[in-house]
């Protein structure tokens, strides 16, 4: 019952129109099927010879961007930058930490594309907050005001409440078919054990690792103790690798701070997506309210 | 502008009004002073040859019990479970971990008692969800029907909205004056001292002082980076306490499994505290919404 109603509102709900920049067809295909339901539309201009000259020239028709890493030049995404035509990014390719195109673009490997809703969640959702966080001083300064109003329009299509980009329950972890479940707990384990490889020796690749992490967890609804025992398994088996080598296995207890880390980074992300004045709004008259929103946000 | 109208809006609200169930004069007045500005009303029953008695004669006027360790005895307490008169309760005195009265009570040492009001904040949360997960069988069963009126009834009088409990944001660490926001600072950390001491060595205690920091670190919407901080503060402290009595400290190393744990924890009471049905709320008619809001809780 519950399902039927969520799915019956997301027909209703009109859909992501995307622009995928996308070269390798195998890499275009398995999106397509991680991205399948009717909520996105994707709009292939990997294929075009200036994919992107296409980009810009049907900018005010998409809502997000799914890039591969190296289809764009780096002068190609500075002039887009330059001209304010920024739009809430997700790129795929291997994590190097770089920073490819705007602030707020979100990283997933390319053997995590299981991942790829939430990640483009999180997009958006990084994308609105850099939005909200910006002053009108910035806004005239660096052309803020221009991708602004993607943001708005963002804003209007998907019905928000506010600033907050809300999470989708029909994805959410305990919502999903068994065997989804699986699918998607695997891929949670591929980015972990990435995070514990780099951890201490990339540390930048590792934030990535991380922040791709935290952005599924949380936008999956996963319960926390589900990501401590993903990371406790993952350190059983390297126990148990190290110790069929022979080696040493003591330092093992220092990957603790991985699992700190991504636990302090997932709570400041649930502690942020609180409404900021709760009880008020069940108290205040609304123009009041409105008022009051303005000053604390 | 912002703190004008939550004080106009709070003079508005009718008060909390809180059995006291305090014999020590001392304990009394700090808890006066911690509860003071309006918000709580407390009702001395400490005094009364008598305090169960008086708790139950006067039970109806109640939403909430401050109770001083061994000031009732387990009969009494037992007695009160048995009728149904159970209501949200703070009971301060020494960390024993034991449960005193009902299985949704917040404990606090009263070294701590800066932190009251989060404590009481807490209880009457934790009530609301003990009861919110109780079904009609269970209501039946042990008498929960009778212990739900009250439920309701704070639930009118607070303004909630659904089950959930809304902080107070005039009481946010961001939001007190610089000289309480150290007092709340060093309360929190006599709480976390309390905690990594009795870590190894009373794990149901240290359970105890672990709720009572994270419902104040969630109440006073403490950001994260502040709880790592009061962890690596201690750490240091006793490293080099330690270093000084020329003992070995690798063993410190191990404590990071208390802040992993209190951020687990913490974790959860925030992704918890997040409406189940967001995105449904913006789209869905009232009607289908009631319906769904049902289903999912």
């Amino acid at each position: 019952m519950v399902m039927a109603l969520i799915r019956e509102r997301r027909m209703a709900q009109p859909a992501l129109t995307i622009a995928s920049l996308l070269r390798d067809p195998t890499l275009r295909e398995t999106c397509g099927q991680w991205l399948r339901e009717g909520r996105y539309e994707l709009v292939d201009l990997g294929g075009q010879p200036s994919p992107g000259a296409a980009l810009e020239d049907r900018w005010d028709g998409f809502d997000a961007v799914l890039l591969e890493q190296g289809l764009l030049s780096r002068d190609t995404m500075q002039q887009l930058w330059g001209k304010g035509l920024v739009l809430p990014t997700v790129i795929l390719g291997p994590v190097t930490g770089l920073v490819e195109y705007h602030a707020a673009e979100v990283h997933l490997a390319k053997d995590q594309l299981e991942q790829l809703s939430y990640s483009l969640d999180a997009a958006i959702s990084r994308f609105l907050r850099r939005g909200q966080s910006m002053g009108p001083d910035d806004a005239n300064e660096i052309g803020w005001a221009e991708k602004w109003r993607f943001s708005n329009r963002l804003k209007e299509r998907l019905g928000y409440l506010g600033v907050f980009y809300k999470r989708d329950p029909s994805r959410f972890f305990r919502n999903l078919p068994p065997a989804e479940r699986n699918i998607l707990l695997q891929s949670l384990e591929r980015t972990y054990r990435d995070l514990l490889i780099s951890y201490f020796r990339d540390p930048v690749a590792a934030n990535q690792a991380l922040e791709s992490f935290v952005n599924t967890v949380f936008f999956s609804d996963i319960p926390i103790t589900k990501t401590v025992e993903i990371h406790m398994n993952l350190i059983d088996e390297f126990w148990n690798l190290l110790k069929l080598k022979g080696r040493k296995n003591d330092f093992l207890r220092d990957y603790r701070l991985a699992l700190m880390d991504v636990l302090a980074n997932l709570c400041e992300m649930y502690r942020r997506s609180l409404p900021p004045e709760p009880l008020l709004e069940a108290i205040e008259p609304a123009a009041q309210l409105g008022a009051l929103k303005q000053e604390i946000c």
